[in-house]
C-alpha cells in the first residue's frame, strides 16, 4: 500500500493507494484513529452499493452505521439531495462528532464533502472513490460542491476529508466509458506539470486501457502526487491551482448547457483539453508537434465523444461568463506553452475566446 | 470610532464601533480596501431597507450594486431563501471576486454569511448588523448558518466576514422588544466571563434601556472584546467557545419546538440563562445570592417573556438531542460556578437534564 500525505490550511490527511485495500487491516487501523464519534453515515449510489457497501459496513460494524443511496452521477449534486441528506441526519440525530463516508464516484464525493462541510458547521468525512476520475482528481484538494441547475459546482466549500482510500480493485467493475473518462484527468495533470509523465502515458496507454494493475497504480499515484504539489502551494486557488482547470472552462460550460446529461465530466474535459491545445497553438504558444502528440493521444485511444447535434454557442457563452476563474470581469483561461507546462492566460476577451472556441468546435464536429 | 481586531484561522477583520459611522469617510476608506472586485450584492429585509439601504447604496455607488429583500427574521434562514439568493447571483453573473453585504439583524447576517461561504466555494462579505443582538453576538466569531425546519442553525459554516460595521445609530429604529432581546446576550457574556461587567450592567441597566449612547457604546464594545478573546482562543468550538452557549441548549430547543415563530432568539436566551442558573444552583455549583442577582437583573427589567401555553416537553427533548455540543452521545451543558465564571458540564445525562429543565420551566410558568 502506498501513502500520499496532503497537508492543508487546518491539518493533513493520508491518501492510501493500493489493490484490495478496503478490507486491509492496516486501512482499518488508520481509519479507526480518524473517526471521532460512534456515528457513521455512508453515502453511495445503487450501482456502487451493490458491489462495495457490504465491505464498508463490515469494517465499520463496531459503529452505529447508517447509509443512504443517492441518485446516480451529477443528479446527486443538487440542493434537493443535499436537503434529503440533512433530513436523514436530523431524523437519525447524528451529532457533530459523526463521520460521513463517501463511497462512489466524483459526484458522490462532491455532495458528501459539501454536506460534511455544512452539517453542524462542519463534520469529518472519509472518501472511498470508486471511479478512476474520482481517484485521480476529485480525491485530492478539498474541493466539494453541488451544481446550480444553470452552472456546475457553483455552490460548494473547501472541506478536505480526513482520509482518502483508493482501492483500484473497485475499478474492475467500472464501465469502459467511465474508465476512459478518468484517463482525461490523468492526461490533464501530465500536460500542465510533467512532460515525462505525458511521455509515459503515450507509451503505456494500451496497458492502462487494459487495466493492467501496475500501470494503473503507477498512474494514479503519479497523478495524486502531482495534484498534491499544486494544492499544497495554493489551496484556495488564488493562483497556481487554477492550472488544474485546463480544459475545464469549456468542459463545465458544455456540461451545464447540456444540463449535466449525456456527458461524463471526463469526456467534456478530454474535449476541453483538445480545444485548449488548439487555442494555445493558434495563439503561437504551443508548437505543432506538441499539438499533434496531444491530439493523437486523446483521439487515437477514443477518449473523445462525438459532439451533440444541439450544440448552442449562445448558451455556452452564458455559462462561460459564470466561470469561477473570472477576476475583475476578466476571463482566465488555462493554456499550454509546452507539454508539461500549463499557463494562466488573461489576455483573451470573452468574445475572442468564444469565437475561437466556436470555430474550433465546428472543426471537430 | 472604536475598532476591535479579530484574528482567525485564515486572516483577520476589523469590527468598527461608533455612532453614525455608516457614512463616515474613514469607514468607507476601510471598506474600500476590503472589497476586491467590482460587484456587490446587498442582502437585507424590508424594514431595515426602508431606513438604511440608501445609506449603503450611497457609499458603494462606485460599484455594481445589487440588492435583495429577504423575509423578516428567522424566515430568512431557510434552504429556500438560500436557493433564491443563489439564483440571483447566477442570473446577475456575479463572479468569485464579488462581495456580499449583510444589512440587518442576526438572521440576515447568518444567511448572508452562509451564502458567502458557499457561493463559488467562498466569497467575501461585510456585515452591517442593525440590531443590538446582532451587534454584540452574531457579528463576531465567523459562525454562519441557516435552520433546518426541525432544528436551529444545523446547516452552516465558519466563514468570518471581511469587516463588521456596528453603527449604534441604527438602534434608534429598533423596537423595544428587540432591544431587550439583545440585552440577554450581553448579560450572557458577562455571566460566563466578567463579574465586573455584570456589576456594571446591574448599575447601568436603566441607562441601557433608555438607550443612552455612552452606556450602549460601552456595553457593545465590552461584549465584542470579551467575545473576541473567546473565539480567538477556540475558533471552531472544540472547547472554551462552548461557554458562549450559556442558555442556548434550551433556547434553541425552545425556538425549534415553536418553529421559530413567536420567540425572538434573545428572549429564548434570557429564559435559558435563568434555567441554567437555577440548574447550577440545584447542582450545588452556584450560591443563592448569585442566583438571586441573575434572576433579578433579568426579570426586574422585563427581559423574560411568559411561556407559551402549548409547551411540549417531548418535542423539547427531541430538539435537545440534536444539540451541536453533544460529543460521544453525551450532552454538554453550560453552567455557572459563579457570576463571571461559566463551566462546561458533562456529568448530566439527557434524561436528568430534561427532568430538571421541565421542573424549572413549570415553576416559571
Amino acid at each position: 500500500m502506498k501513502m500520499v500525505h496532503v497537508t492543508h490550511n487546518s491539518g493533513e490527511y493520508p491518501v492510501l493507494i493500493g489493490e484490495r485495500i478496503i478490507e486491509h487491516s492496516s486501512t482499518l487501523q488508520i481509519i479507526q484513529t480518524l473517526i471521532a464519534g460512534p456515528q457513521v453515515f455512508i453515502l453511495t449510489d445503487h450501482t456502487v452499493a451493490q458491489h462495495y457497501l457490504s465491505h464498508i459496513q463490515k469494517i465499520l460494524r463496531h459503529l452505529q452505521c447508517h447509509h443512504l443511496l443517492l441518485p446516480e452521477g451529477d443528479q446527486a449534486k443538487t440542493i434537493t439531495t443535499f436537503t434529503d441528506i440533512m433530513d436523514v441526519c436530523i431524523a437519525k440525530q447524528l451529532h457533530r462528532d459523526m463521520t460521513f463516508v463517501a463511497l462512489g464516484g466524483g459526484a458522490v464525493g462532491d455532495i458528501t464533502g459539501f454536506t460534511a462541510a455544512c452539517y453542524q458547521r462542519g463534520v469529518r468525512w472519509i472518501n472511498f472513490p470508486t471511479t478512476l476520475l474520482a481517484q485521480v482528481d476529485a480525491s485530492i484538494g478539498g474541493k466539494t460542491a453541488i451544481n446550480h441547475h444553470r452552472c456546475k459546482n457553483m455552490i460548494g466549500a473547501f472541506h478536505p476529508p480526513s482520509a482518502v482510500v483508493i482501492d483500484i480493485a473497485t475499478l474492475r467493475t467500472l464501465p469502459d466509458r467511465e474508465f476512459r473518462a478518468g484517463i482525461a484527468e490523468i492526461i490533464k495533470i501530465a500536460l500542465i506539470l510533467d512532460a515525462d509523465f505525458f511521455a509515459w502515458l503515450e507509451q503505456h496507454m494500451p496497458a492502462m486501457l487494459a487495466r493492467d494493475s501496475t500501470a494503473v497504480l503507477f498512474a494514479i499515484q503519479k497523478a495524486c502526487e502531482l495534484k498534491r504539489t499544486i494544492v499544497m502551494q495554493d489551496e484556495r486557488e488564488h493562483n497556481v491551482r487554477a492550472l488544474l482547470n485546463l480544459g475545464h472552462t469549456f468542459a463545465h460550460a458544455m456540461e451545464a448547457s447540456s444540463e449535466f446529461e449525456g456527458w461524463l465530466h471526463g469526456e467534456a474535459v478530454a474535449l476541453g483539453i483538445v480545444l485548449a491545445a488548439r487555442l494555445s497553438h493558434q495563439l503561437g504558444m504551443l508548437d505543432a508537434l506538441s499539438l499533434t502528440r496531444i491530439h493523437t493521444l486523446i483521439s487515437h485511444h477514443h477518449l473523445l465523444r462525438p459532439l451533440p447535434d444541439l450544440f448552442s454557442p449562445k448558451e455556452l457563452r452564458s455559462c462561460m461568463n459564470l466561470d469561477k476563474k473570472i477576476k475583475g470581469n476578466q476571463h482566465r483561461l488555462i493554456l499550454l506553452c509546452a507539454i508539461g507546462q500549463g499557463v494562466i492566460h488573461t489576455q483573451t476577451s470573452a468574445e475572442m475566446m468564444c469565437d475561437l472556441l466556436n470555430q474550433n468546435v465546428l472543426q471537430l464536429m
